[in-house]
């Protein structure tokens, strides 16, 4: 039986995962397809090093042209990362010929719309299941699972290096520096952890599941991007106290006129189901308007889960090859034709409940100051707690609100910040107080 | 552009979610599959009553040939469920051409072999992803996206009815038969409660996830079943006691010699992801050998969600028929000729660990006598509680055992009941312990 070519570009760790799970679980992916998927060709820099990946050396090339322009392979994988050149190795692929499957969700936030774009006009697939929470099928489950529902909301812990640092801090009242040094010595965390820890690289994959979602054009500027650098260990005892746990959210939601989109800290019940979700574990809670609520939890990177989705999509395309039905299901979900843009709410109108730490001095009227200015600007407070007093010489005030408008708390807290008896900036944290 | 027609058997609970979205979502689905689904007919015995879904009454028909035989329907949903005279219409559907979409687990659990392979000879495809877990998708998430992977184990809460039972015992120390007359009330469970409650459906169900994840044939025999009406508060107290909550839980492990398949009350660790899914919910957690564990979440049954599945495999199904590709993925999701049966594990060689309560008489030297006995079977103690002294005239004695073979237990078991110092049956509770 013919097999189906494949060829590798990037052999890091996911491009290591995946051809370990290409050679040594051929035979069971070959028994669901149909036909062996053969690894024909590996481009890397670097050809010398061990992987621990048993593959023909004469397979590894340092020419990425070895692998996008060769005849006897099918679908170029690209495990790169960045943005070039990895796009311009996707795109010489595409435009070959060649189907495409890619984890690169950097690239597909900001250039995705031009990548399939090519890819329609010249009848490939391209597959990018593993940019989006690792090894959790969640896109095939959102384009086709929910094929079905408008799809109403999306809560999701996106990135694994975040969600370590938070738990961490959690469980152990580590200061973000130190859980984040504990976390780049453990291999968790980058050198450079700010795509990471500011929420960039969660925005990247809400922007790529906004677009399946909703049938609109990938637009990474919509989304509003707030990191956890700011957190503190004393943020982390009093909203314990409230009975929250703090999550990076990449949060949506759509009321029929415009669509949250945002990447924040977010305080949710310590009960509810995504508050379990810790460590480097990843998920997706959906809202569907006719499924309700379903959730995808699993591990959102390294090197064998990652090389799983990898795998999945070369076998979906593998089958569209197979029985002739490339394009079978549109790259994003929705026909091209129907995609439009939809219109964004800005922060200035979201309405949720607040988190306030409030830096102030130990005198009396300060709580009445403050409540004074949060209540001319229509903003109610359902608890307060003054406690540790002698932290940092300032007495921290810490506030839950109830529903209040993103713009006139704003407002109010910088006029609180100017006030002579508050010593820092307040600390906002946005709630999410479902279910 | 041509629309894809679909005719409904059974406009019950399900049968009316299903029409409900394909009316009500028509245009999202279109927009993402490229082109209508139009429901061209809807056969029940019962025509009369309003479901409350807008249809025009000229598709209502009581005749089940009117769907079957109509050469303008593409795709027959059988929605009846039991028997027959679902097997017969869907084997008919098939002979006639038609591609099929049933939520029938039972029958699938039974016949399921038997459509499968008129289906395959006939060519026509068969969508049964509202077989098991309702609304969730993990049907196609275990086909397609965990393809990469052997699977190793499968833990699943797969039955509503019991689930709602078990949190509601566990949160209100009602009895069984009370909470379960309550369930009853609230519609969460049917008059005869014995499938659901005696583990058959989640027995039904497993079998079907056990062909798809090991690619052998389906045979429900090879599950062993035990359900949850046995269980009593007292239990549950002592369980939480010991830091578990009780799941009627369907689990599968395969250690590649052997694949184990069994449906009983299973105590796990309270922080666990899974002892978080409460109420109707259901859900599923896997473990492959390059994703590690992943799991999905959602509701397991109710007309929305169901419906939300059968829409699903109707597009998907419909996709197939545009782009010329039926058959693309194996029903089962492995080739039919690589599927062979593996060895299933008897339960005397299951070795977990063990909850016990013995009912017992108050006397000196009873504890010594029962765990000489354990002790003599090789049955090691992990804990023991003895507490409430005045339940039913006799004192439970509770045992954590340490991982012991089940062929043992009941051995040792069986010469316990017959001790005259021990006043009723043994209750044993299995455990797993993971994370």
């Amino acid at each position: 039986m013919n097999s189906i070519g494949v060829g590798l570009l990037g052999f890091g760790t996911v491009g290591s995962g995946t051809a370990k799970i290409l050679v040594e679980n051929q035979e069971v992916i070959a028994s669901r397809l149909g036909r062996p998927l053969e690894l024909k060709r590996i481009a890397d820099l670097d050809i010398t090093t061990d992987r621990g990946v048993k593959v023909d050396g004469r397979i590894l090339t340092t020419d990425a042209a070895d692998v996008i322009d060769a005849p006897d392979i099918d679908i170029v994988i690209e495990l790169i990362g960045g943005y070039e050149p990895a796009k311009g190795f996707l795109l010489r692929a595409i435009d070959q010929g060649k189907h495409v499957v890619t984890a690169n969700k950097a690239l597909l936030a900001s250039d995705g719309w031009e990548i399939f774009e090519a890819a329609t006009k010249k009848g490939v697939d391209v597959g990018f299941e593993a940019s989006v929470g690792g090894g959790i099928p969640l896109i095939q489950s959102i384009k086709e699972g929910l094929v079905a529902n408008r799809i109403q909301g999306l809560f999701g812990i996106l990135n694994g290096t975040a969600n370590f640092i938070l738990t961490k801090m959690t469980d152990e009242t580590g200061s973000f520096a130190d859980v984040l040094k504990e976390a780049q010595d453990l291999g968790y965390a980058e050198l450079d952890p700010t795509f990471d820890v500011e929420g960039i690289d969660a925005a990247h994959k809400l922007t790529i599941l906004l677009s399946i979602a909703y049938g609109i054009p990938i637009d990474f500027d919509a989304v509003y991007t707030e990191g956890i650098s700011r957190i503190t260990p004393l943020d982390i005892r009093f909203m314990k106290s409230f009975g929250y746990r703090i999550k990076l959210l990449a949060i949506s939601k759509d009321d029929g006129k415009a669509i949250e989109a945002r990447v924040h800290p977010t305080l949710i019940p310590e009960n509810s189901l995504l508050a379990s979700v810790n460590q480097a574990y990843n998920a997706l809670y959906v809202t569907g308007d006719a499924v309700g609520n379903v959730m995808f939890y699993g591990p959102g990177a390294g090197m064998m889960p990652t090389g799983s989705a990898v795998v999945s999509d070369v076998v979906n395309v593998a089958r569209n090859i197979i029985s002739g039905a490339v394009g079978r299901v549109p790259a994003l979900g929705y026909q091209p034709a129907t995609m439009q843009a939809r219109r964004i709410k800005s922060m200035d109108d979201l309405a949720v409940k607040y988190y306030f730490r409030f830096s102030a001095e130990d005198r009396p009227g300060v709580l009445s100051r403050i409540s004074g200015i949060l209540g001319k600007h229509e903003i109610s407070i359902q608890s307060v707690h003054q406690q540790g007093r002698d932290v940092l010489g300032a007495v921290p005030i810490v506030m839950i609100t109830h529903e209040a408008r993103e713009a006139a708390v704003r407002q109010a807290l910088s006029e609180i910040d100017r006030l002579d008896i508050v010593k820092d900036r307040t600390m906002l944290i946005r709630i999410e107080d479902w279910k």
